[in-house]
């Protein structure tokens, strides 16, 4: 499993349920744009640092953050 | 909340539950020993690499290093 894109995918997901943009939200955290869309592009692990920036900006706990998705089953 | 705190405190934890010492720990997740100890007393934001990596060998969810442990409740 690669934690890049399980980061990635929550990143993503609690970004746009709490209605912000990249943009938006790279400033508000101190985050380089290009980065952020890295980021979200499962194309670099995080720091600790950056996590809990973004996390306090979404009003998320950081572990939220490395949490797997339970796997979709598929119904037959 | 610091959480290199947080994230130093969960490390020892789950280390010695484990029955880990720093040095083995250290070895068998490639990090550097001198960075593990450092990392233990809070000294740095871990990256995910390494998160990971000292997760597969603790056999533990890179997000269990980032659980806030609860208050505990002096009683009166």
């Amino acid at each position: 499993m690669d934690y890049r894109h399980v980061f990635a995918t929550n990143l993503r997901r609690l970004r746009t349920e709490k209605g912000y943009s990249q943009e938006v939200l790279a400033h508000e955290a101190g985050v380089n744009r290009t980065y952020m869309s890295k980021l979200e592009k499962g194309g670099s692990f995080v720091g600790l640092e950056v996590m809990v920036r973004l996390a306090k900006v979404l009003q998320v706990e950081p572990a939220d953050f490395l949490k797997v998705p339970a796997r979709r089953t598929r119904k037959i």
